[in-house]
């Protein structure tokens, strides 16, 4: 069963191996197992719902509860400290537009606010239950996840919105056909909740992001049904795509969405690449994606979380001999490795990985073939669980990603790194930090940053120290040039900091289209755009 | 000199051949060539102006009445009768962001109405002077033109918008990129209107189309100062480059644009295919398109546009040869060509068109070389030249294009051609008729009809010949389920249809976002959204 108060399913355990443990020990101090609060304790704080009795609403506190928050640092401290102040006053499940239409009028009479509910997996605060008088129903899109419609000849696929990766990928793979879209959060992520947060799965550089997957769809919102037609292309005014994506809620409930499909690859590898230095491999990973190769993936570590990585690996002669190796070759203490995946046919996977490690060479870079992929890949939704086992060894694990052009790519890599570190260090503590390119683009690269270190115990010393690391790295974010947010989206923690990259009147053209959708403002209050 | 009431350069003539000619006269019948309106004639209609005196902006007669209209069919009728009822009451040519504020308030306070004017390539109305008690002002952006910024690491150019297609080349070219955005309108049209309008250039396979080109910018609106700084991409809510692209001149006016460029090519080719039929080469065309090879251009010709392309080739022994091996390989009356074009480095472009070509020859593609991809090339902005030459033998020429998913491609042509013979048919005229699709994508692709048609000889009688054709072909369009455009826009003749795509509360969204940018709704009025 999912777990109330972490990630994932309470039968998958991702634990740490000892190197990891001494590893941390080493590098921010002995961490102190917390005393989580238990889900009957939580339960019995739950408070009576206020929404008047109606057909299909849950009120029941555990259902309550369980669609109360999402994955962010907050969101976890409130579950595991027993600190949940708040939850929706009911929770309703539909099964067709029409239900979702029936209960926004509800909704509407009822003064309620209004939260859509995808897969619960927001690390930014887009489902917390906003502090207000008025009551609060969660509207789940758990049970609109049939595939609708296949086109093979357009490569379309229509899908209720509410459908997870899993379940999606399962649909189009009996058919011959993938999406390609794979967020880390994929094991639970909706689609729907992927194109109103802007997602970007790990291998977008073959299938896009979900902006260029996102084809149509249909909207239930306060003013009516917003149905928006699949076109190849259309110069026909404003793409009202483009309302939906990152609309976080606010304008509706996204209830279908028509996706471009592809026909599975015949073949996906992932390759992996070492470098001396960082500057070697941005230089490199810069290189060949400019050469718009047809590959699939790049992601590059730098120095300490290849370190990480492959410490969490644990010791083998395989890994031992490759470490042997790498560093008669010149990769040593500084060292990062290059992750390069390619899909298609296999003549075209072998031309582009050959394409792109001939570019890596001319910087240095060391070729060791696809093992270390094939780990990264059987591992690439599990490695979320890892939150599950530090926070049982007392540390907290947190990330933050943005975007930025390659002239700013290391320095905001720098500037990221060190504003957690000072933040921390104003508190006494220590963290390991660590940072990956996760996207590349022509123009830049998204730069993903995580944070580990001691829980110091209590709901309110670790909300502040969290709040201390959040507030300086978004400075940072924001003092270098990059986007508060490359794949995540804006919720609550990013509310803030939204008008420095909008400016006054881009947020009042975004107020403006919220207004249009929801008059009375009862979509998901608070999340986007601050109140 | 610019000719004022046709295309071009007037120094350029691309005169009919009498092979194409007899063409025309036998499938529509001989043309009586129009007495056109001379400059001076048209000069002496034009009213005082009704603006108030201002320093920098223009009311010479000749200057207003060369800013008063696009290139539309609607637009050329007026020039070229003598019916130019309304020009603009007077011109400015601003040198900087700060000017274009100046022009805004200046015209806010004498309560007139704006147009901005690129390259006055329009073939929608973009540039139409309103009915309207209120004074008007046009915008020229010709003095924003310059290369402002170039970020090579980050392969970024800032432009003045008002910079034409070959200006800007020319200044890439300097440096070693490209923009790649060839749109027929190149040499006149400028990157500002390609934002504003959602242009696609000819090889969009391959650079994409605008919207993927343009990173961020400057606007000027009567709200104020709209910065959109350039990320790599965002998951940060509404992104508003979306909010700018499409809007015709109704939110305010880009001044600056930063684009995505590439080095330059180091090859370019274009290769001819010629299919027996339309059916087997839409099936190859697709297939080449879903196997996403790295092409810079796909263009299939129905068999009347193969037909009429190589008439005006005229007679040459290539041509006949070429011919003959075409019949003896199974492709005669009903052949249709497809153009491949592919960019990059030598083996990269080899490799793209070897793969287009075997899944070609899969559809019974005949391959002939480059021979005619090269002249195509070498003619691709020069064919809008013989709209002039046809108006002087006594013939009109309009085209309608539009974008839909593949298993209503072949529908959507014979729907659209059949409207338009029909149109022609019910006032007792023949057209010469014929489609190519423009641009590929997986999903489906762009259709483009092409109408030559005998004039009547009057203004009232085109220009009711004209709306017959737009009407019916605009309706079948809608009917079909394609987009009003693809490419071109909306301007005042798509209007009507953009409540079918849109819908009422997609409408009345774009109207906010207007609303909001320009309260007093001075910036191109009846534009895109009809008053």
């Amino acid at each position: 069963m999912r777990r109330w108060n972490g990630w994932g399913d309470d039968a998958i355990d991702f634990p740490l191996n000892e190197d990891m443990r001494a590893f941390l020990r080493d590098r921010v101090g002995a961490g102190t197992p917390p005393t989580d609060a238990t889900l009957a304790q939580a339960c019995r704080a739950v408070a009576p719902s206020r929404l008047p009795p109606q057909r299909g609403i849950d009120t029941a506190p555990e259902v309550r509860l369980r669609h109360a928050l999402g994955q962010s640092l907050p969101d976890w401290l409130k579950l595991r400290y027993g600190k949940v102040d708040r939850v929706p006053d009911g929770v309703a499940f539909p099964e067709s537009g029409e239900q979702v239409r029936e209960l926004l009028a509800y909704a509407k009479q009822a003064s309620a606010l209004v939260i859509p509910y995808g897969g619960g997996t927001s690390v930014v605060g887009h489902l917390s239950v906003p502090d207000a008088a008025q009551p609060v129903l969660t509207i789940s899109l758990a049970r609109l996840s049939r595939l609708l419609d296949l086109d093979r000849q357009a490569q379309l696929a229509t899908f209720g919105a509410g459908v997870a990766g899993p379940d999606l990928e399962a649909q189009l793979r009996a058919h011959g056909y993938t999406l390609g879209h794979f967020p880390q959060s994929f094991e639970y992520s909706t689609l729907g909740g992927w194109v109103v947060t802007r997602s970007s799965g790990q291998q977008s550089l073959r299938y896009g992001r979900i902006e260029q997957l996102f084809a149509g769809g249909k909207v239930e919102t306060p003013s009516g049904t917003l149905a928006i037609p699949s076109f190849p292309a259309s110069a026909a005014g404003t793409d009202l795509r483009e309302v939906v994506l990152g609309s976080e809620g606010r304008i509706g409930i996204l209830t279908e969405a028509t996706v471009r499909i592809t026909s599975l690859p015949q073949r996906e590898a992932f390759h992996a690449v070492f470098f001396p230095t960082w500057a070697a491999a941005e230089d490199a990973v810069r290189s060949i994606a400019q050469a718009r190769l047809p590959l699939s993936m790049l992601r590059l570590s730098n120095s300490i979380e290849t370190l990480t990585m492959l410490t969490m690996a644990g010791k083998s002669r395989l890994l031992s001999l490759m470490q042997a190796y790498l560093g008669w070759r010149g990769c040593r203490g500084q060292k990062c490795m290059l992750l390069v995946g390619a899909s298609g046919d296999a003549a075209g996977v072998a031309s582009a990985i050959g394409q792109a490690l001939e570019v890596a060479r001319r910087f240095h870079g060391v070729h060791v073939g696809e093992a270390i992929g094939k780990k990264w890949k059987h591992n690439r939704f599990r490695n979320v669980y890892l939150r599950n086992a530090l926070w049982q060894h007392g540390y907290a694990v947190d990330t933050v990603e943005t975007a930025v052009d390659w002239p700013r790519v290391g320095a905001m890599m720098h500037a990221v790194e060190q504003a957690a570190r000072d933040a921390f260090a104003a508190c006494g503590e220590r963290a390991h930090i660590y940072t990956h390119l996760s996207h590349m683009y022509a123009q830049g690269a998204s730069v993903y940053s995580t944070f580990a270190y001691r829980l110091a115990g209590s709901y309110e010393a670790d909300l502040a120290r969290w709040q201390a690391l959040k507030g300086a790295v978004c400075d940072a974010i924001v003092a270098t040039g990059g986007t508060i947010s490359h794949q995540h989206g804006v919720g609550i923690d990013h509310a803030p900091y939204l008008a420095a990259e909008k400016g006054t009147l881009g947020l009042g053209a975004m107020r403006e289209l919220c207004r249009h959708f929801d008059p009375s403002g009862m979509m998901n209050p608070g999340k986007l755009l601050a109140a």
